[in-house]
């Protein structure tokens, strides 16, 4: 299966077919991380650099794992300290970053659509790794590949429902899931407050809860998304005892789902807010698995873009 | 031919031969950056370190590259976080750092001297990335270089002139390239207002002026400084738009050049203000190119103080 | 001689044979990086993360060096730019980190045993470089090698005497020096004003001491302690000038130990304050030493931690 992409910005065009090639790669990646040396020459000569316009330490560790495990040369280029500050273009800094013949660029930026744009500026190819509420699509990738590791014998995505319970209107992790799930044949439950589940989603395979029993039921997968605290000032959200009682996944509220059903959280976590602590240390949750599988995803997504293809 | 230096600090007892030697290196780098495998192991246990006391994230990367693209380990160090805030001396800094068993440093200074400093308390080889208004010898390295390739055919340095406007009192990229290319045989014509052209720098083949059509005059090569935007209010400058008439490229003045003529900047640009940004994409502009060069002019250097005095 | 230990967090369990193998495996490290070639392939595949919620570069860059120079990938962990900022918990955060299958975490933090906490929730090895007051073993076995190193001929720390001066209160150095160096059959002799000499620190092989003159005595190694200048303000300190006449170490001072003793200095240095600038650069000196040991030492342990005892 060979995938033809040169981008991975989001999952526009992708078949499903190219997409469960992606989860064979991780499942080999994830082997060669059990071994003793954690290592493999795939991407040697190869550069990667990580583009952060928007912090996040965890993501881009993670992916510089990934290059590195597969012997890939790694940049990382903050914008903090750029020229950008100093009044250059966005497309000048490119060019510039450009110039060090980077083969991979793996984008982070709070505007929606600018990993779009420097694909357009670069023969380099774009890994999305967040882009305004639009799209994370290697997040979408791993929770997906955790839900195919959980069961023994998976049959597939077909007839399979993903719940997920949040601030879904500021979630790219919401909307890449979304994306990716339905193409696999999954249908997918979103469930938050009113002000925060925007109504422009609706699609086919997608259904819109403002209550938790319709979301859950079952559903064999279920995320809870982080709670924005800066979110609660801003009059978007009822009050933070009141979003607990109808909103928080508990143990108790997870019976209402299907009986092995998994629980799934993107992270960081905050604890007895948008899950139970006691949930999220319980053996349905695969919140540790799914950060575990971040780096064979990521290396899956590397040397598919990078080598795969030919 | 040999290259005896142990450092590039300035162009300081540098013959033509051994400059034009270096480019020939850079010939050589730029071709294994046009592999699939972008490295090679020149550099294989060798440790090269940024040692950067003013932030500059391009030429810091820059560096970084040339290095693994050799395979030598890299270390980076910011000042920043360094114990110079606790208030221990530069030089207890760099006998600290040194203890790192450093071969090479890649060191930028806000104050001129520092790097000639360093040179004389360590036995590792030092290249200037840029001190105060001094020196910034790989800047004028890869203008050179950028020169020398933008003419098939090209016959020498000998005869040809570099106009640079611009801010000239501040900028050691001016001053570099002023010492670099009057060694290679050329002439050098300096613009500016009084206020930004220091008369000190008078010696043979230099010009200095106030008016561009002079300094254009005959000139194969034309490079337009960054307006540092904190200098105007500082009375050094006119106006902007006084400035903008009297001395920015654009597509118009560069009629006063030689008809071959090339543009350059240093970057960052500011775009209509220095330059027109119709210039800077136009057919005569090489400052993508100049951008390019910058990663095997310094593969160029590094090899060349590590390994190839040898 | 194999060791036995998972983690370095301090001396605890360590016997005075494991932590002489230590060295051995030093001078090895030590003879490795006087080659041209300063690499060894030991630990590759092998991966590295330093963890530093409390920023010190050049402990860290040792520990990066010390991993690099055999081989090991390297992750750099600051917590500044991590999620622990959003309210996530220490044990998350570090759970996330422990996604990125690393092998060996090198911990700094502010606060005494967050290494043991750590130690704890990951299957990976855990190197102190320094919890609160508590420990900082990789520093005090710098400065035991430097010890071992300074005289040829050595013949043992039995009846041996390391003399430690100034903020004995606040400095793991000292506690760390102290277990080590007792362990291995030396005796010590710490000092300071009252406020500053913690009496619960009394133990077998210790004295106690406001005067220099006692704690001189007889003794083969003399170690100064950085006066943290943020100390003066808060009353634990008489006045600068009273410090410097009773406990700056000089070479008028020095006479009053061992003729042959050597000077230490964990660093960074404050210049004739609690040590006199010209006894720091004298031939008694081995500061210098104690710096260019940092990288061998912190070599040996990697190694002996990940590989040696197996």
């Amino acid at each position: 299966m060979m995938v033809k992409h040169r981008h991975l910005l989001d999952f526009t065009g992708w078949t499903a077919d190219e997409l469960l090639a992606l989860f064979d790669t991780t499942d080999v990646m994830a082997q060669v991380l059990q071994r003793t040396i954690k290592k493999v020459p795939a991407l040697q000569g190869f550069t990667v650099s990580t583009l952060f316009f928007e912090s996040s330490t965890r993501t881009r560790l993670s992916f510089e794992r990934a290059a590195r495990a597969q012997s890939a040369d790694v940049i990382s280029f903050a914008a903090g300290g750029s020229s950008l500050a100093k009044g250059e273009s966005l497309k000048d800094t490119l060019r510039t970053i450009d110039a060090m013949q980077v083969d991979l660029y793996v984008v982070r930026h709070a505007a929606a659509g600018v990993p779009y744009q420097l694909a357009r500026w670069t023969d380099a190819a774009i890994v999305n790794a967040g882009d305004g509420r639009r799209a994370h699509p290697t997040q979408a990738l791993l929770d997906a590949y955790t839900f195919r590791t959980s069961f023994p014998g998976f049959d597939g995505f077909a007839g399979k429902k993903l719940a997920i319970i949040g601030d879904i209107l500021h979630s790219r992790v919401a909307r890449s899931n979304l994306e990716l799930w339905t193409r696999l044949g999954a249908t997918v439950a979103l469930c938050g407050p009113a002000t925060l589940l925007p109504r422009e989603l609706e699609q086919p395979r997608l259904s819109l809860h403002h209550r938790l029993e319709p979301t859950l039921e079952g559903a064999q997968a279920v995320m809870a998304l982080r709670l924005q605290q800066e979110r609660m000032t801003s009059g978007l959200l009822p009050s933070l005892a009141e979003y607990r009682a109808r909103y928080q996944l508990t143990e108790a509220v997870m019976a209402l789902a299907h009986p092995n059903a998994i629980v799934m959280h993107p992270g960081p976590m905050n604890r007895d807010v948008e899950i139970s602590s006691s949930l999220a240390d319980s053996p349905r949750s695969v919140i540790e698995r799914q950060v575990a599988n971040g780096v064979p995803v990521r290396m899956a997504v590397l040397y598919t873009l990078l080598v795969g293809k030919k």
